[in-house]
């Protein structure tokens, strides 16, 4: 049998992509690298980080120590600093994977009009300075450009995000309970009021940063909800369901950490809008997802769990309807560096060069992992 | 400066009291006999076990296998068959630890009037057959006995147990939700409806049993919910929390599975009964708890973590407000083989033999452990 | 910049393999699937299953639940039986993943003439059936065929394996303590006997079988050492050395259980044949791995660890040399379901069918995992 | 039945000692303040720590948390610094546990002439400055010290310890390495050259200080070995086995971290002084550790385990001898913040000032945690 590569030729021709990725040493970025090291269609070009310029990416990283064969690949790529001017004249697209507050001040009209930006960070999230700046506790400065933003879930916002220039990556609690709740609002099934999100995150969410909370033995065999009504996902998740709810909506949001690298879970209660169906609200669900090539709806019965994910860009729901209480129970889970970071940047970047959107991105998750 | 026994002397008298443990080869079994064994006033006289009788118990769990010093202790004892007439001949208070519908068959009037009992089991949790038939889809075969048999949580239910033969150990997850939302519902601070507990428990809530959702490999670095509006535990919080509430309440139960050993946190969310301030709140949490031993309040803005319980008989509690959306967020933390099962049960047979309740139970956490 | 295919063509025509895999549901034969999906030039026709015939593989292993796209993919496919004939009909080449003693008494020489075999089970790596016998305890049926089966150490035996229709697919702890100490025995650096092999694995190295000593609770926050002496993997490895050493080697292999669910770090002690130098003894890695694609050398002073090779069929070695004492010290560590298992057999496969050895294994490992 | 508090009863009267703790708020520090809180005859009088002065203790572990009873305990304890001075003022006894180069520095002859130190760092273990100062490349500042330290492992030098006012706590590696190698050295069964010890540890021996190598990402879900050839307990074993052989010992120490909390494992490889059964090894085991509390050796067939161990003071030994290749391989498992560090601390505390070794030492290792 022949076998037939066009899956992997792009809409509008053969070619390769400059790629940059400024905080490449954090575990997003580290992961970004990992992605685009298999996706056919790019070229990392530009490595920058603050803590390790100078160092090669494979001695901080040593999955990407180069193998024998003499290729050295990404492993072997020196680290620059975090200078967006520079990788802005090199690259095609620059993905951003730094603490708030940076990429506001550094990301400009003129850095935009050379490159394409794909911000993994919280800047460009929030359509509101004023609520930002209230949750992050920082000046914005980069408001003049926040209408150029589009926000990044390509479920939502598919084509918006095609045409822009600067788009702003969803966080990783975000991603997972505004996918898990849109349809549902969006269909007018729950209230907007009353809005419970139960978060459970695997530590890697936390960063590398090596403090106090993150050690192995501080974090291992236990559980905890932290940021309890003040975690800084709250009003982007706010925002975007009050899109999907064509009004505003009243939440809560509970994080929680728990004792594995990656995953999140996402337990999300709404009230019902009087009796519905399991069937009814299914439907809701296959009209926003049907065609979603990450978006995997569970069985009856059967509920996500975040190891089904581990690895990949899927995000799994399921839920159950409570009818005697009036409730839907909605749960879903991604692995919070791919769908919740890295993996929705380049399903973003797909969509931003043409690209098929799952190019890259393939990968069936990997199990037990 | 001399040394005061006194703490260990029990109100009636000095003597030790014979025990048994039906169901010891479970991990509760074995932690009732783990507590046991550092009980001043007991010793452990039967060990009954299903799949291991005639085994020495030090064989099947090897933390008690004997020290060098020629002292076998407990490690030493033969596991006997699952025998509860020829127990309560030798005990004065025998635990059983067993698989729904076995207790509510073997105790009898005539085992009641040689021993006392602690059931860790749930036959005899919940006041009415009909309910507990429907959840446990079995037949309840000791209905004449319900009446006699007393809910052991002891902060709210201590004078009958202290006067009880028979006393049925709450539920894991019942122990934690009932303890973190009773006060609020005592004192009307919160409305009897849309009770929301979103518990997370460890790997050993389900037992020893050799299948497949517990092995390494299917639950490390994973989580997710399960039995979804149908875990059993369900309706004993709803009758317990209905007792604080002096009517109905209504409440949806989501368990989680957390990739730990032991450790049950239940985020439990609860709609404010009008405006509440934190300072209201915990004025009821210590109108009841405030001369608790195993009950610990964190203070504002501190929450409870497994991590600190781990090992113990305590619970942590700690809560949050949110003012605008008129709810309250109360977190509890508690170890599912200690408080949610063998030291509740040690603590309810003190204070059925009219020790302190303390005696045996006041070890300090272990950290990291 | 013009994207080169070249890479992904085979050297003898674009075409795709049609494959079997029995013994499918089990962790080895999930990870074939999983690797297997994404190898460009194949197409899995059969999964058979002793347990879950006729069954969906992803009601299975929920990681392949289809997308929302509408293509099922492996996701969707029925498990058939165990049925070797059935599937040496249909396929190219077919995948053994079962316990032992089945292969040898299931692969014919009729098999054979209709499709190549891979065997990741014990069966038919040992030369002779008399040590089989003894060290697994059964008798061997497939005697005739070992003549014919070629052990599938890519690194130590490649062209014997491009030219065999029935290959041995080598065992996790084997491949790792062998690629360790092969180039050291064969440059004759170190002594062949007193050979000390102390390897540690994750979990999933005792597959999916639901078995007490597996369990969560069993396996996690704890390390034990187990079969000491008595593993099956040793005379695997004394027979593989032998050759490199020309001539009987003796060694001790004690296997480790690590609360972790991949990997195999395999510390081994060999003793010096006189002075040598790290340079010395480097050269002789290189001179044996320097045109590997799949073994990478660690540099000077940094060592293996298993979290850098995780899901990829890398093999990572680095030594130490202790000249006081006339010892080297040598790590290596691989991903005990990838280059122990799953990836050495495509790797095997690839070989076997003219592919480039490194297709469908390309794939960094992820980080943290 | 009467019950007895005879065992309660230190062999020269009824008496409280005053207990300082400085380096109280790392993780062995910690561990010695949870064990002493259980310990019959004695109270934590000083609390010193460099990172948390000022801040009570229960605010740090939070495992201390106090109960609602009223009594704070150790939980309300504020921290002092780092003060040997004060601390020896008031206290019978000082434990430090302290990075090394500080003890050395702080004990002097009046600090001894006040209280009995306990040091559970490195800084008196050697007794050659030389060899401290080169492995751990820093000056000894209290040679004059060094006579009058003794070294605190009572299974080998118990009568020693009684009477000595400065004892040097062993090392967590050392001291399970040591008890496995011990007996068998002294009854002079094995070579003292080319012993191998191969040992794997939990995350806590690295203790509190916040590394990137700690983080649970980083140590979670792998396995390595580090500081091969160069840990800093290999002189300490050497000097010890030193002792147990008569002379001159070489040694590989091979340490390796697991992703667990608690526990050493530590797998001995010696050569056997010709051929030796299984019963011959057993009897020298049995002459050394036959009327030990801590040590207990496990039957045939039977390895240790960490999860055996965990929370308690016991090191389990067993052995396997391959009799055909001339090696016995022992293996040993204890709690390295227990047996390895805090625990055996107590153990040396109890035998200095005349206490039943045992005491407030018993607790069973619970189990699965």
């Amino acid at each position: 049998m022949m076998y037939n590569y066009d899956k992997y030729l792009p809409k509008w021709g053969v070619y390769m992509l400059n790629i940059g990725i400024i905080g490449a040493t954090g575990y997003a970025g580290a992961e970004l690298a990992r992605l685009l090291a298999g996706h056919p269609h790019v070229r990392v070009k530009f490595l920058g980080s603050r803590s390790y310029a100078g160092q090669k990416f494979g001695d901080i990283y040593e999955n990407f120590r180069p193998g024998g064969n003499g290729s050295d690949g990404l492993g072997g790529a020196v680290c620059s600093g975090i200078d967006l001017e520079a990788a802005s004249g090199q690259c095609d697209c620059v993905f951003l994977s730094l603490p708030h507050g940076i990429a506001s001040a550094e990301v400009t009209e003129g850095v935009l009009s050379r490159t394409k930006v794909i911000d993994l960070g919280a800047d460009f999230r929030l359509s509101d300075t004023a609520v930002y700046e209230k949750w992050y506790n920082t000046e914005h400065k980069g408001g003049k450009l926040l209408s150029k933003a589009v926000y990044g879930l390509c479920e939502t916002n598919r084509e918006n995000i095609r045409d822009s220039r600067l788009v702003a990556n969803p966080g990783c609690y975000a991603t997972c309970a505004i996918l898990a709740l849109w349809p549902l609002l969006e269909a007018k099934i729950v209230s907007p009021e009353d809005l419970i999100i139960d978060a459970k995150s695997g530590v890697s969410g936390a960063g590398r940063a090596a403090e106090l909370g993150s050690l192995f033995c501080e974090a291992d065999e236990t559980v905890k909800a932290y940021k309890i009504l003040s975690h800084r996902h709250t009003p982007e998740i706010g925002e975007q369901l009050g899109i999907a709810a064509g009004g505003k909506v009243s939440l809560i949001f509970t994080p929680h950490l728990i004792p594995m690298n990656r995953g999140i879970l996402a337990t999300c209660y709404a009230k019902l809008n009087g009796k519905r169906s399991y069937g009814e609200i299914l439907e809701a669900y296959r009209a926003r997802y049907g065609g979603e090539n990450f978006v995997r709806l569970t069985k009856p019965g059967v509920f996500p769990e975040t190891r089904w994910v581990k690895g990949s860009n899927f995000c799994d729901i399921g839920f159950a309807v409570d009818e005697e209480n009036g409730w839907v129970v909605a749960v879903s889970a991604l692995d919070n560096l791919v769908k919740g970071a890295a993996g929705q940047a380049v399903q973003n970047m797909n969509l931003m060069f043409g690209l098929d959107e799952r190019t890259g991105l393939e990968a069936i998750p990997a199990f037990p992992c």
